[in-house]
């Protein structure tokens, strides 16, 4: 049951952090960085109808991440966390999400708006992020809360992405 | 640099759709849906704060599909979309996504709601679903907004999962 899936990624993440130190925790930040995706030749024709698309989910793999952690410290946080209650790269399967917003499509190269994603990280999967089923309120948000009291900053008027990022847990640990 | 990724399942999904045909496509159905995530033993620990969270984000292996393609035709549409632009399992590397509310843990097992997932899917990852990054307000949704147009729906009123995911990009095509 536990046999090993494979994927080949189907194109490259271009930003303006080239390093991990670089990349801006705060997401003031990384909300305008923009980035550059380059889909390979052999699945451009499968970017058809998303230009349309003022925001996409993009899958890609932490290809820097070595070993994986079950317990992390978040940066803002002093405290260890369970790894699947964070969005830490030191996971078993080294999946990240991002939503970004779509600046346009020309050909095989997109370019996006808050890219927190490091130079040259290879892209997985591209989805349209659908704000009826993606776009969720919800009731709890675990150890952020407590984060987020600690900072004095009440979560109900945080929900832009600039001034949340920063609080919250970033894609580095 | 096109070289292959390998991951390993982390878990399984079980669900009340135990074929394709069976899984609702109506979310009206799904929402209610009761699924079970059986985390393996090795991966328990880093379940730590997670219930906390009220949503996770589910990350899967769509095990049942074979060959991708770069053009599908979504179920309620009658055309073709580029493979990216949809939720189709049908995708060159076969990540599944879903947003899921939590109910509840007990050591190894998750029960959760709202699962469009088929029983015994492979779990590749569980993050926090964080609503200050990823709930958004789009500014367009593609040819999903001429689908919505097509059924009478005003899309500004439709953002509930229930009303939604009946008329938009499902995860079958």
């Amino acid at each position: 049951m536990q046999e090993n899936i494979e994927y080949a990624p189907i194109g490259i993440i271009n930003t303006p952090f080239k390093s991990l130190v670089k990349i801006p925790i705060q997401a003031s930040i990384a909300k305008d960085a923009v980035g550059f995706i380059t889909v390979f030749d052999e699945f451009v024709s499968g970017l058809k109808d998303l230009a349309g698309f003022s925001h996409i989910i993009l899958l890609y793999h932490f290809h820097l991440s070595n070993d994986y952690s079950l317990s992390v410290t978040p940066s803002h946080d002093n405290a260890n966390r369970g790894i699947f209650a964070t969005r830490s790269p030191k996971r078993p399967n080294k999946i990240g999400l991002t939503v970004v917003e779509l600046i346009g499509i020309k050909r095989s190269i997109l370019s996006v708006r808050s890219v927190d994603i490091i130079d040259g990280t290879p892209l997985l999967d591209i989805k349209p992020y659908i704000e009826s089923i993606d776009s969720i309120k919800t009731s709890g948000q675990g150890w952020l809360n407590e984060q987020v009291a600690n900072t004095k900053r009440p979560s109900h008027l945080d929900r832009s992405r600039k001034k949340t990022r920063s609080s919250s847990v970033t894609k580095r640990d």
